[in-house]
C-alpha cells in the first residue's frame, strides 16, 4: 500500500503538490480515475480518486476518511540530546516513528557536543517513516530547546529521566515506571483508535496531538547526550517531578537508549 | 573505560596484536606499567598490566579475571534475513549487540532480495559494539544459511517466528510469548552472571555461549526479509515447533522488527 501526503484540503478535494504529485503521477504513473490513499499528517487517512493531473499538481476527490489511522493508545514525547554524529540521531527518528512516537524534542544539554540542531532533515525522515510504516500522523519534530527550558516547560503526565545517579538514588526500570500507565482508548490490531477529547492539555502537547489522540496517557522520557545530563540538570528534573529511571544493565549509546525507551512504551501498550 | 580485545592468551599473559596493540600503545599512548582491561570475546574481562611493548604487539600480565562480564541471563539467537540495504542490517547488528544478543544468523529466504551475505563487516561491527557497550563476549555472527536449513537445524528452547499469517492463525505477541521464559542465573546491576553448566546443548548454541552462559533459557526468533517469509517457510517453521508471534500493530522494517524483538527480550529479563 502506497501512501501520499497532503496538507492541502479544500471541501471534498485534496491536492498533491511537489514531490508527492510527481511521485504519484510520474513515478507510479497513476492516472485519472485511480484510487489513491492520502494522509494529512494529522492522523487521518483519505481514500481518494484522482480527478485532475496538471503540471506539478494532482487533484483527488475524497471518497472515505479514517481518523486515527495507524495511531497508538498513548501520547509519547521523547526529549533527546542529538548525537554528535547526526546520522545516529536521524536513524533514531526513523525507528521511533516506525514504532510509534508523537513528539521528538531535540535537547541541548550542558554536556551536549552538539549545541545546534537543524530540524529540516529530521522532519523529512519523520514524514517518510510515517508513510512507510502506515501511520497517518507525522510526529512533531520540535525546535531544539535547552534541557533546563524543556524541564521547566514540561507539565503533567508520566515523566521520566534516564540518568545514572551512581546508586545514590533508587531508580525504577523503565518497565516498572510504565506499570502505572494504562491505555485510554481501545486499540485494535490495526492500531486504529477512537478519537476522544483531550482532558489534560499539557504544555508540551501540540494541538495536532491533542485532537488526534484524545485523552491518552501523556508519557515523556528524557535521554541525555553522550556525556549524560549534568548533575544540575538531573537535579532540576527531579525537583520538577521527573521519575528517575534506568534502561537496564547494558551501556547504551544515546540513540540506542532513546529507541529502547520508545520500544519499552510500545511493548507496554501491546494488546 | 577503554576495552581491548585479545584472542591470544598464554599462561598468565595476554597479547594485544594488530590494531588493538596500535590503538593501545600509539593512539591512547599506554606505557609499560599501565593498567588496561582486555576482553577475550568469550565473556571474560581481564585486568592487566602492560609489561612489554614491541612493534605491533603489546604484552600484558593478567592481574584479575572476571568471567561473564557484561553478560545477560538468557541465550538469544536472532535469525534475520539481511536487508537489501546492507547498512540497515549492520545498524541492527550494532544495536542488537549493545542491548544483548548471543548469536545473529543471516538467513536467506525464498523472498530475500539479498541471496549472498558476507559476514566480515558485521563481525567487526559486533566486536566494536561489544567493546563500546562493555560486554566481554562478542556475539557470534554465523555464516548465512537458508531459512529451511536453519529451521531444520534448530533444536530446543523457546523458538518464535514473526510472520503475518493474515489472521488465519492466532498469534501471541512477542511479549506474551516471552512470559514463559525465566532467567536461570541471578543478574546484578553490573550485568555479571554466575557461570553455570549448560544442560540443554541445543545445536544452535556455540561452545563459547555454552561455557559462558550456563543453563540459560535458549530463545530463538526468526525475522523475515522485506518480502516476508514464503508460506512454505512459515509452515515449515510451525511444523518444527516455532511459535507464531506478532510484534504489534506497527508495520516495521526488517531491521526494526529484529531490534524490537531483541529489545523485547532485553526488557523481559530486566531485573
Amino acid at each position: 500500500m502506497e501512501l501520499f501526503y497532503s496538507a492541502h484540503f479544500q471541501g471534498n478535494n485534496c491536492y498533491l503538490e511537489g514531490d508527492e504529485a510527481l511521485h504519484c503521477t510520474r513515478v507510479l504513473r497513476h492516472k485519472i480515475g485511480d484510487t489513491i490513499y492520502i494522509m494529512d499528517g494529522q492522523g487521518s487517512l483519505y481514500e481518494c480518486v484522482l480527478t485532475e493531473i496538471s503540471r506539478g499538481e494532482a487533484k483527488a476527490e475524497i471518497i472515505n476518511a479514517t481518523p486515527g489511522w495507524g495511531a497508538h493508545s498513548y501520547n509519547l514525547t521523547l526529549a533527546v540530546c542529538p548525537t554528535k554524529n547526526n546520522e545516529r540521531f536521524e536513524w533514531f527518528v526513523e525507528k521511533a516513528v516506525e514504532l510509534g512516537v508523537d513528539r521528538i524534542v531535540p535537547l541541548i544539554g550542558d554536556h551536549s557536543e552538539r549545541k545546534v540542531y537543524k530540524t529540516d532533515r529530521a522532519k523529512r525522515i519523520a514524514l517518510s517513516a510515517a508513510k512507510q510504516s502506515l501511520k497517518a500522523a507525522i510526529p512533531d519534530i520540535a525546535e531544539p530547546v535547552s534541557v533546563r527550558d524543556f524541564i521547566r516547560s514540561s507539565a503533567n503526565g508520566l515523566r521520566m529521566i534516564a540518568y545514572c545517579f551512581d546508586g545514590e538514588r533508587p531508580r525504577l526500570s523503565v518497565k516498572e515506571a510504565l506499570a502505572s500507565a494504562t491505555p485510554a482508548a481501545p486499540q485494535g490490531a490495526s492500531g486504529i483508535i477512537t478519537p476522544g477529547v483531550q482532558q489534560d492539555a499539557s504544555e508540551i502537547s501540540t494541538p495536532g496531538i491533542m485532537q488526534e489522540h484524545g485523552a491518552l496517557p501523556d508519557i515523556t522520557i528524557l535521554i541525555g547526550p553522550e556525556g549524560d545530563f549534568s548533575p544540575e540538570e538531573a537535579a532540576l528534573a527531579l525537583e520538577a517531578g521527573f521519575l528517575p529511571i534506568h534502561l537496564g544493565p547494558s551501556r547504551l549509546r544515546t540513540e540506542t537508549a532513546a529507541l529502547a525507551a520508545v520500544t519499552a512504551v510500545y511493548l507496554h501498550f501491546l494488546q
